[in-house]
């Protein structure tokens, strides 16, 4: 979190949806002194909100002043608009129309049908700019909302011809106190990005899992990481997947054109496994991939394969992991990744721990002299 | 790994292939005592293998004693057959007749088409068992083998009408001495499992990683943990999963064609996301991805919902990680799994741990009393 004094956002900050993302944005900037407004359709989701001191009610305030009184003493800087993406554009338009002093950002994970609407209202865009923080919400509502859920996170800020420079300012502001990265890249980049780094992937999630719905459980009991690992965004919530994809649907669609092509192809050469050429284009196709995830950027911007890899046994009692990792860093050694691994029906579990290649090898060896069992 | 006492397999074991996994059995079982004999088709990996450990060279043993001899005082109980898929069957075969003796296993990851060429050859089938131990392989090589590669891991062993009892007492005599959980499946019901939880996983995460070859980079930066777990697999090796998809191709296009018409409707839908109905396409697919990954057993058998998460931010320095692992200890809560997320371009981590449910809120309390910041 940045010190006070090099913040940008004064406030006050009006946030509409006080859901986990806009109550979120109300805690990271109340701790930083800003006065903050949070207003939602549900009248306990923004009592929660209040409460857990993301902002104060503006209904309740409305209900003790009257509407135009508490419009004029609210008189904010900025509204974050955080609802559901289907009613951003309309909720961004009204507030355009009731708080002419006010800068307005949406934080939608789709950009350019709310921008295109603006546009088309005739509100004054000039005020207006899209941005969409990039942070995870396996958790809805404000009760799981926390002041750091942008912290390190990339947050893109869609810059568009007819935006002020004050908006700008308040947007990148409204990013950076509370801690994330930010990212320039217009609508139609931001949400072609998107929809093959996380709407596609979602899908592709999605259309894995089903097939496991009618295996039987004895095949379910071999599952290893692979399927946890590929299936587990397929546990996200129906609701704001389909405003997403509803909302994202051309540039998602004319990825997966892509991924239909491959599908077919490998269909075609899996029905005749024994033809000429059938094994190179299997292989093709695995190289494709292979070549495809090394793209994506590992933790400190390099690739995936920077680290080396070591898996070690540990009994599933309290204190092993922690005793494990007291010993890591007795040896000195930093741990840039870490995951445990399941164990089907047995009391072991395998850490999985990745280090720079050169502690590598003394790692596995001074392990190995305090008896930890090296696994691969 | 079990006592010596209990353990099935005699010996003497010997060992063809000797690569990750042969080398692994051997390595495994000469721990106990009981005496290997390694044999590669590649000298450099059959010498490795017997330098670290995994058993005595065989072809050393025929130079210094000629074949007939050599072939005598080796006398194996057991065959293990750990040589790449394409031609487990035909050293199944040859080894069923050239040690008229000894029960022959293999553990190559597809079983239907090794046990129709085995029998169809004529050679004696009781005395050969197919076997598939479910066992990461990130890696490969002798020099990456384990003994405690197995621990802990699924051994599917798959009967078939004419095998002797000793041929099975053994196959899973070495599969329980390894430490692995045996599961009993015949070759179809095994070939149709693994096309599900293991081949089509693996088809899917390679087509999703190959969109990402012409992504632009600004794009791949904002890639999150989903994009990260959905394309992990991608990575693997193209060589070994050309034989794996050549050779199960019926079982894993049967799936592929179910994928194929969801994806076939998905991409209808969207392209005319605003028609009757379009909405509640995308919300049914999103269900049924929610309840397919529902049904993958967690790590002490249940649902994997069955634990409450938190996510804890770390700094990325040595110890940090301990420390907060050590201090869950002293709460004393038993962490049921655990894993690392990426923070990119910021030394930031945060750690996601996972507790039984009535554990959740005081660990989250002891926590944040400590200094914790708990993100979600």
């Amino acid at each position: 979190m940045p010190a006070r004094q090099t913040a940008t956002v004064s406030g006050p900050v009006l946030i509409i949806g006080a859901g986990l993302l806009g109550a979120s944005v109300g805690l990271g900037l109340a701790v930083q002194g800003v006065r903050t407004w949070v207003s939602d359709i549900s009248p306990t989701t923004e009592a929660v909100a209040a409460d857990i001191g993301a902002g104060r009610s503006l209904a309740r305030f409305v209900r003790e002043e009257g509407e135009a009184a508490a419009r004029e003493r609210v008189d904010p800087q900025l509204i974050v608009v955080a609802t559901p993406p289907d009613v951003a554009a309309a909720t961004v338009i009204r507030c355009l129309r009731e708080y002419p002093g006010a800068s307005v950002v949406d934080i939608a994970s789709v950009k350019a049908p709310i921008l295109a609407e603006v546009e088309a209202s005739g509100a004054d865009v000039s005020r207006y700019l899209g941005t969409h923080p990039m942070s995870g919400r396996e958790k809805s509502g404000p009760v799981a909302a926390r002041g750091e859920l942008f912290t390190s996170r990339p947050w893109v800020i869609c810059e568009h011809d007819a935006v002020a420079p004050e908006t700008v300012r308040l947007a990148h502001g409204l990013a950076t106190d509370l801690g994330s990265i930010v990212t320039y890249l217009d609508v139609e980049e931001h949400d072609a990005a998107v929809a093959l780094v996380s709407h596609v992937p979602q899908v592709m999630s999605s259309l894995l899992a089903s097939r496991l719905r009618e295996t039987p459980l004895e095949a379910l009991g071999l599952a290893g990481q692979g399927l946890r690992d590929t299936t587990r965004i397929a546990g996200s919530e129906p609701g704001l997947w389909v405003q997403i994809l509803s909302a994202n649907a051309r540039p998602v669609v004319e990825t997966l054109y892509g991924v239909r092509a491959d599908l077919d192809r490998l269909i075609g050469t899996l029905e005749a496994p024994t033809a000429d050429g059938a094994r190179l284009d299997i292989a093709q196709l695995m190289s494709e991939g292979n070549a495809g995830v090394a793209r994506i950027p590992g933790k400190h911007g390099g690739a995936p394969k920077a680290f080396s890899e070591l898996t070690i046994l540990v009994d599933d009692t309290p204190g092993q992991i922690a005793r494990l990792l007291t010993e890591i860093g007795e040896i000195g050694v930093n741990i840039e990744d870490l995951r445990m691994e399941h164990s089907p029906g047995q009391p072991v579990g395998m850490v999985e721990v990745a280090v720079v290649p050169t502690a590598h090898d003394r790692l596995v060896d001074e392990l190995d002299a305090r008896g930890w069992k090296i696994v691969k």
